[in-house]
């Protein structure tokens, strides 16, 4: 989509990329108070048992705060005071640090491709979600309509090769950021495609059935943009159901 | 963008990911005869003097080899049989074997985001170029002309820090990335970035200078793409030069 936004964005800002981070040690998450494309970085960090503030920006703060960031977006990824902006970079690095990650080139290749096509998919239904124009947003749902459907084909074909895990046959990021993903399906185009996709629904109750994520699901804080469904609602169910 | 072809692309597949690959011993990269997305993958692979097969699809035989490839999009690299979609993935994989990525997970996230970065900027650049509607081109003009300095800056800045590398004090895929868009956008939008940043020269030259980038570039198809600039004709300059 062509913004305004993304005009300004270029425009306004001042600052720019690092090039030295001393070390690893001190992590802050910086994203809007919604799950989107800061959730499945926080659900990794807390899988991984990684230290980290979860820094919740307010939109009503974003305008003020958004010259200080790299590249005017978020999340951003504070590392010992250096900011790194990029979200699926963010995504491999946190993954990396929570051994979500293949164990070789190979497998990273798998995880990978099948991370960019899913990023594909979330970029649209993101724009989709926050496009105001009426003739943009019908063409995106054009498009989601085809992309929706073919995509999760493939990861549920997958799903069913690997027993109930997207890239390989174990759980990597790319199941997590399904999870992620299939909350905002069900939020944005308000489909939840688990139906059709019985593979796809054993990957979402593997991850659902970790134990650090079932803590952050049950305890993280409620947020204004999941009006439709949120993943907490999954453990009111009995635990044979997931 | 919202164009009829990426809905066509949906629905006219039938084949989708697979779920298995063997080995690494055989690869193909699937491209059209032009630089664009493929070139970085060809010049890696060089590089890294792995072998490859340079399959150069031509416009004519691509309606009918479309619906055979993952996703409807080139380029795709066979490995051993199985074709695999996504430039990023494939680029992130083909730089591991040759030994151009990050040392260990801060390094890879370094590179990771002026990855996407850069390729933020390419996907518009690329758009730009291919797109025929007028108003959709102008809008993309005025993004990217916000764009181009910002990211430039940036990676200039980042290039004086590291003596002439973008991410890390050494080569990586990022400033072969680099190369390739630059050439990419002295042919696209007819500019000479480098006359400004002369960081990011010092950069262009020391890729240019790699024995095995200068084998390839001289030696690689003439593209009918290249009307403007082709980084051939870097090579005619006295050595000093570059």
């Amino acid at each position: 989509m062509v913004r305004t936004m993304d005009i300004a964005c270029f425009i306004m800002l001042v600052i720019w990329f690092p090039s030295q981070i001393i070390a690893e040690s001190s992590l802050r998450l910086h994203y809007f108070d919604m799950p989107g494309q800061g959730e499945p970085i926080r659900m990794m960090l807390t899988y991984g048992n990684i230290p980290f503030e979860d820094v919740r920006i307010s939109r009503d703060d974003w305008p003020e705060l958004r010259p200080m960031m790299p590249l005017g977006r978020l999340p951003v990824l504070e590392v010992d005071g250096v900011l790194i902006p990029q979200y699926v970079a963010i995504s491999r690095y946190v993954a990396t640090l929570a051994k979500l990650h293949g164990n070789d080139a190979m497998e990273n290749l798998q995880v990978d491709f099948l991370i960019d096509t899913l990023e594909d998919l979330k970029q649209k239904m993101f724009s989709y979600g926050f496009e105001t124009s009426e003739e943009i947003r019908k063409a995106l749902e054009e498009i989601l309509k085809g992309m929706v459907p073919y995509v999760m084909e493939g990861f549920d074909q997958r799903a069913k090769d690997n027993g109930g895990y997207i890239a390989i046959k174990r759980l990597t990021w790319v199941d997590i950021d399904f999870l992620c993903a299939y909350e905002s399906l069900r939020n944005i185009l308000n489909i939840d495609i688990l139906n059709t996709y019985p593979n796809l629904k054993e990957v979402k109750n593997n991850v659902l059935k970790e134990p650090a994520i079932e803590k952050w699901i049950k305890s993280r804080p409620s947020s204004v943009t999941l009006r439709t469904y949120d993943l907490k609602s999954e453990y009111s169910k009995s635990r044979s159901e997931l």
